[in-house]
């Protein structure tokens, strides 16, 4: 096969403080689809594009942050394969029940060295996007409820060693890297965006002393009018942004950066580079990822919450 | 590895009736940058964004037409294996030496049996991006450079057969199906929309009496702005337009068809889903390919030309 | 003054054969906003960007067409002055009470040359657009429920008598002359591109030999990317199309020509020239209104149903 | 006539510290046309779509700024009532004669209460577009020579008497008011947008302490992926961001700030409301123009340069 072995990110368990502000904006801001709740009160969504039974989950807690982030993989035996190789690398797995999640199967769940709980899958509930299967329509009043993404497009994590990061995901788990970032005066890779399809990204990692931390989780936009359509529901609702709308240097892709309820920093993302396996990544200098216009193209320079604010 | 075997389209031989009128036309209408030229006076061009030294080849011939596509693969190893498994199949396979393409390693040619030459490479040297690889700017003049697509995305071929050319594309090659077309009163896939990645397509296939007959090469632009921008750039160059700007049902992508001077129709495509392989295919009756906008959303009818015009 | 006299297009009053499929389509597929009925059973609409009472009327009667078309002038004294000067200019005109049209004051009628009702007004209740009036948010739900135009915009009209209508439009109301074609072989202006504003036009004619006819109601759209969502809506909702996506070279507007139930056309239009008294029109030839892109700059071909579709 | 007066933004003379410098930006990066040099030096650059012979001279001076700002009248006679009005409301006015500039008429310079040059003419050499005024193609390669504005669309100023200058505009030059801002706590009109057409403006005022100050001169876009490309050529360029790409909540247009290499601001401006004579002016408050997102639809706040950075 072409894709084998892990296909794309499948979901996002986030923390949210109050529940009902987080759906009221993740469903009626963002503009997910409210999927099913479970017994534990966990609330499921997904995006107008995505076929799959769900890609975010909220539940509440105490603290904002992520709680894992998971990989769907093309079947039963890449699950195992996987899993084996993990334990061949010395990485500790469990398995989580199916039935765990709604509508999904048995979960491998693992910890990285730099802090995050990541989870492999082979099963969840097809769905069907709200097009359907046959004949499909090309409109749904649902691409213009709220902002309206196509999918949850991939998370930026920080934490810890990110080289051995690195290791795992492309020596074990079959991803690419797209492009990186060296820390300043150094060869040290210290931010990863990595790949497992030829988008510009799956995940991303920068290097951050506390383990474990989101970054943001991204949403995928149909263009650069999309993006702009998104800032404009933001400010009708209050929604506080960070950064953009503006273009990254790193993936090419336009973006606003903003925060939900909780303080999760979420994006509206749209374009972005293609990515193989067989081409060497892209290099980023420090200097390049500030002034460089890696982060922010428009203003090509370091802002400071990109460095310091994480959940 | 998550990408591995078949990775992309690599690079398509055109046949041309006038090698100046096409180089001109390549060059200058859409914006194709030259490479090089061989012994042979075959012409070597690239898009913008992409990385090897060339996806395009054209070569002065008596007849309009196409007369090989090839993918790209990940490594030798790939290659061989390809090779081997194709063999198993039933496939005759042979093997162009390095070199007989500018910059290409040794290439892997069958015929499927669709009546089309396929080719399969794993080396092609690697020349970069416009923007370099190192801090790139986000903006290079060549992008606007007439109708100046990222890539050359795929092709959609005709001939008979194609039952058997969908078995080798998923049996062998590893490729999915992402959207197919049944028959008119049967379940017979008749057209195929084939990924070795997470892309709409790329290639496809529709099935038609005379074998080897290209319906159109395609070319990716970065937005629907782009595509009417692209009409634009046709009509100040009297480019024949076959259908568009409209959206394909199929594929969800914004499309021009129009033609090259030989008449071999090209196509500039935007946007468009995403396939994964555990997905299953979207179906599509042969009267959703015409008055369901299969082809065409805006007008939803089946165009004759796209049934009769091929080279 | 710098804009005095007439301002812009006020209100079409639209004929259709079921008036409730009418009010279906205007309301919930094309997007307009439904402002009052009247005692006669007219049905009153606006887009969310105008910020008069309505724009588009709908009466229900045996034939499809247009009854009127209306500008609102800049106050009462215009009106007056208006008036007398299509008088001196031997043109009847009659007062309709104000109350004839709910929300709306006295009206002046008269009949041009080409057989159409135009009428001026010089009072309409405002009442604001979506946004409203004080720190207004920059987005409102109704900016996407469906079609979602933010104006009626002109309309183009086909009569005989076309030079005549140039002379009052130009000599008597004010208007400039934007683009022209001329006749086959002539130097006779068969078609008229008219101004009150800088906008590419305000209102259009073509001769025809038939009096009175309509040709096409259009709305204005923000951007390319939304004309393409027309599209897809239309496609979603079984509206047939005429013409388009495509530009215009006249005017050089995105466009998409379609019909609603009663087969009058609509069209959704974006961009366009700007224009100014000052500037020379532009001209067309009858090879540049068809081969030459001005109807149709992907096609350049004269559509038949251009000439010959009209309610 | 409906169009009458005061018709459009004619000309800006920008102050600029080297020469050679202000041309590199205003050719090649923002990419207008270079028109001519007069025998005292200054450069007259036109941007494409202007059918007039010149929109923007640059001055070599020891400070930034700008020199005057200048409108087209319909014609001689408009010329000559307006200067009579103008002196009938106390202002005292000069001729310049024709010539003063290349290619342009007798000018009427008149000194507003901010301290702004103002001038005001009725002949300019007509160029046309760089489409031509017969039978137009659509597309010009100088659409895509740097960032590549339609036109110079309106400027920005900062002086003391904002409230006289209202007055002028709106009652002797015949402009009006489309949307103001009130100090702090008051009803005083502290910001003006204002028109002489119905583009979202055609001059803005700020109110400032000291008199004669340039905030921005504004070129206009065909669409928010055309700003996005001003950011992306800007980037590749160094050319040295403020705000943006965002929304303005005041006129709804999309914009970037930046600044020229002397230290002049300059906006690519897209989209925005139409505006009427006849229409109440939106009123926003000192927080509508910052928190609620009147400067800045995205980062809804008070950017500090906005009100302390102008040349």
């Amino acid at each position: 096969m072409a894709m084998t072995g892990v296909l794309r990110p499948g979901h996002v368990q986030i923390r949210v403080m109050d529940l009902d502000a987080a759906v009221g904006f993740y469903r009626d801001v963002l503009g997910l689809e409210e999927m099913g709740r479970d017994a534990s009160g966990r609330v499921y969504l997904r995006a107008w594009d995505e076929r799959d039974h769900h890609s975010v989950i909220l539940r509440a807690a105490d603290q904002a942050g992520m709680d894992f982030f998971a990989f769907k993989v093309a079947d039963e035996h890449s699950l195992n394969k996987l899993e084996a190789d993990l334990r061949d690398f010395g990485i500790k797995t469990e398995r989580i029940p199916a039935g765990d999640l709604l509508e999904t199967g048995e979960r491998v769940r693992f910890e990285i060295p730099s802090g995050h709980q990541i989870e492999l899958y082979a099963k969840k509930t097809f769905v069907g996007s709200d097009l359907g299967q046959k004949d499909p329509k090309p409109y749904s009043k649902r691409f213009d409820q709220g902002i309206a993404p196509m999918r949850m497009d991939h998370a930026l994590l920080y934490g810890p060693n990110v080289d051995q990061v690195l290791e795992i995901f492309t020596k074990v788990l079959g991803f690419h890297l797209a492009e990186f970032v060296t820390l300043p005066g150094t060869d040290i890779k210290g931010a990863l965006w990595l790949c497992c399809s030829n988008k510009a990204h799956d995940i991303a990692f920068v290097v951050h002393p506390e383990p474990g931390k989101l970054h943001h989780v991204s949403f995928y936009m149909e263009s650069i009018d999309r993006v702009f359509r998104a800032a404009d529901i933001m400010a009708a609702n209050d929604v506080r942004v960070d950064i953009g709308p503006t273009r990254h240097g790193i993936t090419r892709g336009g973006t606003i950066y903003a925060w939900d309820p909780s303080g999760n920093r979420f994006e509206t993302f749209s374009g972005g580079n293609s990515s193989y396996p067989d081409l060497p990544p892209i290099e980023w200098s420090w200097e390049g990822l500030g002034e460089g216009g890696g982060l922010d193209v428009a203003h090509r320079k370091m802002h400071e919450t990109f460095l310091t604010v994480v959940t």
